[in-house]
C-alpha cells in the first residue's frame, strides 16, 4: 500500500463540486457528492440543532449534499433552531436539485443566537454560482467554515494498494478552540470524500476508527463542543478498493487534519505531539496522552519553555489520569524531540540533570513528547496539541 | 446552633502552638497540638513521598505535630525522597518532644527535586524558637506553605450549640494553582485544629464530608496535584459537642478556607462561584458545577465580562459534563448576580435579550452564577473558582 500527499482537498476526488464563502463572521460552504456516508458527532449532551438533524439524515446511509454555515453555531435555539436547520437543507437540496433527505447540515460559532436566514439565502446564491470541481472549490468551502481559525484546513491523499487499483481521498476541516476529546473533539467540522467505493457498514466502521486515532486526540483546550461532527461520503466513481487499505488510508487524512487543527490551536505558539509508550493498554495510553495536553499546568509550562516544569507537570497530570491498569513511578521515562536534536529527560522515576544546551530544546516550535511508562504492556497512542498562550486568553475573552 | 468568626487561625484552638518561615521560595512550618486526627489526600496516582507517609501515619488516628514545607513537594523522589519525609517527622519529633508515629509531614512547590535538608535543618532552628500559642504564630504558620499564594490563609470560627457548650474549629490553607477536584484540589495544603473532643472515627467522617462540599469544590485550573492534603486535629481541651454540630461546623471553617483559595487563584481577576439548583442528584449537581469552572473557554470569557459567551459556554460545558440524569435544554435557566445587580440571562432554554446596564454585571469583582436545572430534581451543589486571565499563564510559564 502508498499513500501519496496530493493537492485539490477535496475536489481531488471524482464526482465532488464545492465552494464557499466568508463576510467577515458569516461564512457559507456548499458541497455536492453523492454516495455512501457516514458521520461522527460530538456526545456533549446539549448537542446543536444541525446536530441532532444531521445525524437523523445520515443514518439512512447516503448523502448527496453537504451546506455548512460559520458565525452561529445554531445551538441552544429550540424548536426555530430545528426548523431552520431543516430549511438549510431544503436550500440546498432545491439550489442542487437533490433530495433533501441526502443533504447534512452543519453549523458553528456562537451558542445561543438563532441564523440569520435571509443572510444564509443571500449567502447562498453567490456560493451556488462558484461551486466547481477545481481544486479552488475545495479550498474556498474549507475557508466558508472557519471560525477563530487562521488559515483553511484541507488535505488529499492517493491510494495504490498492492493489487495496483488506486483512490482519492480528501477532506476539509475547521477547528482552532473548544477542541477536546470526545468524536468530538470540539467545534470541528470535518468534510471527508473519497471516489472508493464503499458499503454504508464499511464506511461507518472505518469513519470511527479513524476518528478514534485523530481527531478525538486533538486538544487545545478540553472543552468539548456541542457541534462537532465528522462525514465521510463515498462517491465509488472509482471503484472498490480492500477494506483495510481503506481504513488506513482514510485514518492517514484524518490525523493529517487534526495536526492541522493542532497546529492552528487558538493562540498556539507551538505544536505538541505527545506519544504515550509500552502502556497497559490503548485506552490508558489514549486517556494519559489526552490527560497531559488537556492539563493548563503542562501547556503553559510549554509556553514557558521551561523543560523541568514540563516534566513535573506531566507527572502530576498522569497520576491524575484515569488510567486502570499498572502505572509505577520508578519505571517512567520521559523524552522530548524536536526537529534537531533529543533529550532524556526522566528515566526510571527520576528526573535527569540537564545541561542549559539540552534545556534549550524548549525553543523549538514543534515538540515531541515521549511517555513510557516502561511497565511492559506495549500499548502506544498519540495525541495532538498547543500551548496554552496569552492569546488563548485574549482570543476567547472577546469571540 | 451559632458561629462566630474570630481572629487567630489554629491558635485561637487550645492546645495549638505554631510557627512559620518564609526564605524567598522555601517555607517551614511547625505545628504542636495532640489529639485525634484525621486526613483526606488527593486521588493522584503518583502520590509524593510526604503525602504517602502522612496517609499511614495518620491512619492511626492520633497526631501530635505537624512540619510542612514549601518550595519543594518532594514528589517523583523515590526512595531518597521517602527517606527524607520520615527524616523530616524525625526532626519534629525531636524538637517538639512528640512521637514521631505521631508527626505528619506536608509538602508544597515543585516536583522531582530532592529537598534541601541542610536547609529544612538550618529553618527548623529558627521557626522551633518562634513557636507560640499567640495568634501571630497561626499566621506565620500560614505564610510558612505559601507557594504562589499571593497571602496567608487562615480561618476560625467559634461554635456554640444549643445546649451551651462551645468549642473553636481554626484552620490554615495554601492553594492557588493547580487547583481541580478530587479530594482532591491540588497542591492546597489545609490544617485544621480544634479544641472539641472528637473520637478518630467521627473525625473521620466529618473530615470527609468537610471536604466534599468545601476544598473539592475549588476548581482553579482543573489540574489534580499530587500532593493535596487536609488534616483535622482534635485536642480535645474543650470536651465534647454534638456530633452534627461538630460536622456543620468544620463544613463551615472548611467553605471559608476554600473560598480563600478560589479568591487567590493564580491570576485571578474575579472570584466565580457556581451554584446548580434543582439538578436530579447531587453527583450531578457537583459534576457539573465543577464541569463548569473546569472550562478554560467559560473562565476566558469571564475575564473578558461578556455575558453571552459565559452563557453560551457554560451550556457547551454542562452537555459535557458527566451528568447521568436529565438535562433539558428547554428547562434550563441561567441567572448572574453581583453585589448590587441580578440578571436573568437564559430561562426555559432560551437566551433573554439583556440591555447593556444589564451585560455590565460583567464587570463586577465577585460573580455568583446560577444554573437551574428546572428539572424537579431539586439537588443543590456550589463550587467556586476565578477567571483565566493573561497572568495565569504568566505565572505558570514561569514559577
Amino acid at each position: 500500500m502508498k499513500f501519496e500527499m496530493i493537492t485539490g482537498g477535496i475536489c481531488a476526488v471524482k464526482g465532488v463540486s464545492a465552494y464557499g464563502l466568508k463576510d467577515g463572521k458569516y461564512g457559507l460552504t456548499l458541497i455536492a457528492g453523492k454516495g455512501t456516508a457516514a458521520g461522527a458527532f460530538t456526545v456533549n449532551k446539549l448537542r446543536a440543532a444541525p446536530t441532532e438533524f444531521t445525524a437523523k439524515q445520515i443514518a439512512r446511509g447516503r448523502l448527496s449534499a453537504i451546506i455548512a454555515n460559520s458565525g452561529c453555531a445554531n445551538c441552544f435555539t429550540g424548536e426555530q433552531g430545528m426548523r431552520n436547520a431543516e430549511r438549510m437543507a431544503e436550500l440546498a437540496a432545491t439550489a442542487l436539485q437533490v433530495p433533501k433527505a441526502e443533504v447534512a447540515v452543519l453549523s458553528t460559532g456562537s451558542i445561543g443566537t438563532q441564523l440569520d436566514m435571509a443572510l444564509i439565502e443571500r449567502q447562498l446564491g453567490t456560493v451556488l454560482e462558484g461551486v466547481t470541481i477545481e481544486p479552488e472549490g475545495s479550498m474556498a468551502a474549507a475557508r466558508g467554515i472557519m471560525t477563530t481559525d487562521t488559515f483553511p484546513k484541507e488535505v488529499a491523499v492517493r491510494l495504490e494498494a498492492e493489487s495496483g487499483e488506486s483512490v482519492v481521498i480528501g477532506g476539509i476541516a475547521k477547528g482552532s478552540g473548544m477542541i477536546a476529546p470526545h468524536m468530538n473533539t470540539a467545534t470541528m467540522l470535518a468534510v471527508l470524500y473519497t471516489d472508493a467505493a464503499v458499503a454504508t457498514d464499511a464506511l461507518r466502521s472505518c469513519l470511527q476508527d479513524a476518528v478514534n486515532d485523530s481527531f478525538n486526540m486533538v486538544i487545545v483546550d478540553g472543552d468539548m463542543s456541542t457541534n462537532d461532527s465528522v462525514l465521510v461520503v463515498a462517491t465509488g466513481q472509482r471503484g472498490p478498493i480492500g477494506i483495510e487499505t481503506f481504513r488506513n488510508g482514510l485514518t492517514v487524512v484524518c490525523k493529517a487534519l487534526a495536526k492541522l487543527m493542532a497546529r492552528d490551536g487558538e493562540g498556539a505558539t507551538k505544536f505538541v505531539e505527545v506519544r504515550v509508550r509500552d502502556a497497559p493498554s490503548v485506552a490508558d495510553a489514549r486517556e494519559a496522552a489526552r490527560a497531559i495536553l488537556r492539563s493548563p499546568l503542562v501547556k503553559s509550562a510549554i509556553f514557558g519553555e521551561r523543560i523541568d516544569l514540563v516534566c513535573g507537570r506531566t507527572i502530576a497530570a498522569l497520576g491524575s489520569a484515569c488510567i486502570t491498569g499498572e502505572l509505577d513511578q520508578n519505571k517512567l521515562a520521559i523524552g522530548i524531540k524536536s526537529e534537531t536534536a533529543e533529550v532524556l529527560a526522566v528515566q526510571n522515576g527520576q528526573f535527569l540533570k540537564l545541561s542549559e544546551s539540552e534545556r534549550a530544546i524548549m525553543t523549538a516550535k514543534e515538540l515531541f513528547l515521549t511517555v513510557d511508562f516502561g511497565t511492559g504492556g506495549g500499548a502506544e497512542a498519540t495525541a495532538w496539541g498547543c500551548d496554552l498562550s496569552y492569546d488563548y486568553v485574549k482570543i476567547n475573552a472577546a469571540y
